[in-house]
């Protein structure tokens, strides 16, 4: 990584997005995930950096995978983890997003995680409290422990990521995890490509500094890492793909278009994946070529780090 | 406060309304509470005084800020907490309520938290369990936390309750906070009134020795203490309300209405808050006559002298 | 119990099913299972033999009773407990029960405990996943810790199980807790028999070595327990049963039948109850021959006898 003005304390209050960090912040979180890569592969006991401190995990959104790998994370700490589901909330008798803020803020915790369907929430929220708050996912807007996990994952790969050709493919124009992962990929200097049909990709995306191809087989060439995201399905009405069996075709990964990339292509998946609408199970299942369960792993170890570095003493 | 009296430990095995308890009983555990407050302004390590106890939150309503404030609560004075909500639970098929209330017992917690929307049923569950029972609400019948927070607020900023003249205002029929609230009120001195319309005031409230009023001009004269209720649009059929339009218009308060009362006058809103409904947006963000969130806060130092004070050694 | 050839240490990696398992390892399992109910009547401080470990309740299907016990069990041995409901679960995104195993399998857990409605998919899970994984119900086919504490219930009672007769009563057709009982009580010498109308009962059970009544007069002969299983409503179509009244009249145990049963037999239910249709509340209620809170109490002994066996240091 390239370690020029190297930091002693993560700078920033909040977590909210990856836009706007700097190279050092970035490199900061990424170092200390790798620290913890290490302490889970010894399986060590728990830490105790985070005892005696509280952190709500307050899901707007369901998900297994964030809220999981959040909860692990902070209990490898030595944190007291609270779960807030929407489901069993009062959200749902009309309180203010600002009230549940202040609310929670109220009861004095020391972080709060949040994924909110709505892009801008956690922006909000984070203005109403006084402890860190991390974005878990607001809408279509930024996922940014997603981005780093996906940045530790092919640091594991390939060493380095400036000067690596990244294509990411699919729904652009819904993701948070494309709007996370080309602010990061960017700033630590690869060379960012997105690749999908012409309804899936907002006319602005060229401004974020991305080269935009509509098949894969230009798209896909001299790459070194592919990510494929997720077809949301439930937020589709028909009008943005003709079907299912049509998208496989001309954007599902299968060996033949993974073929057109760098020999040593690797693939990453945010998970849960739609396999043989957006992935090849046959691909999805070779570990060589997918690292979709070591990003899951590494998301374990990034989320440690963004709790550690979050949490005031 | 009145410290005739002092008790050493609280007399009682459960807590499951305020109606009957004495004055030494509340402020037992309104002078635990306030120890907690200051164990909480200074941001100090966990206690362990509940260290080895489990507590059940079996919550059969959904709630946000009584479970997690119950669940931190428990946290910091080193319990286990364990989260059964309906929603999750086996109560769907069919198990009655006694039978829920003898399976938990039979796994020996050391303390159970119950909110339920039948009046009666915190108290029934009670009688089948060896532990003690905090009722964190049963229907339009108690929630004596909620009291009790109420008068530490109270307490924080008016140095006593005795003398002081405190209106409850809104849907006082199916409130089980304005129940709570009078009878405590009334033990410890305070002169109470409740004021809303008629549809949403039971005849028989005056036998619980408050003073009624039907208009704001007049009830608020002189007041040291407004309660606002939330108003439960969704128990209202249209039969208690005519319009919320209407609603807020007599009954909602806001800097007009609040001229009626002592310059000094306080407000306080169990929360959820209908903006515009029951108060106003602008007056609800006043946070020096407001004192909503400092309510919040003062919930988990009181469920925390609670657990303390029912959890056996 | 038969104590010949007693283990030091749990042969089996995963507990997926009573079928199978040879009587030392059942014994195990119950000789452990004594211990806790020993500690737990001390009501002593919690162990710490699973420290820093951390395990996952992975519920596809509701449950109070079971998910709650593993909880209780779990923390009683000093183990980090994870609930992830399906509710509140991407499974409802589409996700493969094969991607959600291994998903689970790169956070690095200890233990997975797992509910689901389909027989067989827990079997699947465990196939995917480094470590053990208990299986806390699938679909009609095992239930393996309620078979061992209706076991532990049974000694706690009777001190063996080898020569006793026990009959199963009612839906036997949908029950995995039938399944599970029939394997350990002939593994370990009872005389079993099932008893219930003829659409409830397979009609390869007699495969399994157990002897069909169709009436209780002839089933409840010379009996010394008799396992009431739940009529489980949800799933009848009414194809199965003509009535409740009409099951209720010949299938539900009430004093009467009770009486065709030895002076001393012992009743036993999984609930939760179904009062009224498979038993009657006043038998229901007697706990000197009624031991259903007994079985609760149990079950959380049974699981830290669980949890510890297969938990690897």
């Amino acid at each position: 990584m390239n370690g020029i003005d190297k930091l002693k304390n993560y700078p920033h209050k909040h977590l909210l997005g990856i836009e706007g960090l700097l190279p050092n912040s970035l490199n900061f979180l990424l170092d200390l995930s790798q620290k913890y890569v290490k302490f889970l592969e010894k399986n060590s006991k728990k830490l105790d950096y985070l005892k005696n401190k509280t952190c709500i995990n307050l899901f707007f959104e369901n998900s297994t995978r964030t809220r999981t790998s959040f909860e692990l994370a902070g209990k490898k700490l030595g944190a007291d983890m609270l779960n807030i589901s929407v489901g069993t909330s009062s959200i749902k008798k009309g309180e203010t997003l600002i009230d549940t803020a202040m609310t929670l803020n109220a009861m004095q915790p020391d972080l709060i995680v949040v994924r909110h369907n709505d892009a801008g929430a956690v922006k909000l929220l984070s203005e109403k409290v006084n402890c860190g708050v991390i974005n878990a996912g607001d809408g279509p807007h930024e996922h940014p422990t997603q981005a780093l996990l996906d940045a530790l994952t092919i640091l594991s790969r390939k060493k380095t990521i400036a000067g690596l050709k990244v294509a990411i493919c699919g729904d652009i124009m819904h993701s948070r995890v494309a709007r996370s992962n080309i602010h990061l990929l960017n700033t630590l200097g690869a060379e960012v490509r997105v690749i999908g049909p012409a309804t899936l990709i907002p006319k602005e995306i060229d401004s974020l500094g991305v080269k935009v191809f509509y098949n894969m087989k230009d798209g896909l060439k001299d790459i070194d890492i592919i990510i494929m995201l997720r077809l949301q399905l439930e937020r589709m009405s028909g009008s943005f793909v003709p079907s299912i069996r049509e998208y496989f075709r001309f954007y599902g990964l299968d060996r033949e278009k993974l073929n057109y990339a760098k020999p040593d292509a690797l693939i990453l998946h945010p998970g849960p994946m739609n396999r043989g609408v957006e992935i090849d199970t046959e691909l999805a299942d070779d570990l060589d070529r997918s690292a979709i369960f070591d990003q899951v792993r590494m998301g374990v170890a990034v989320r440690m780090a963004c709790l550690k570095a979050l949490v005031k003493k």
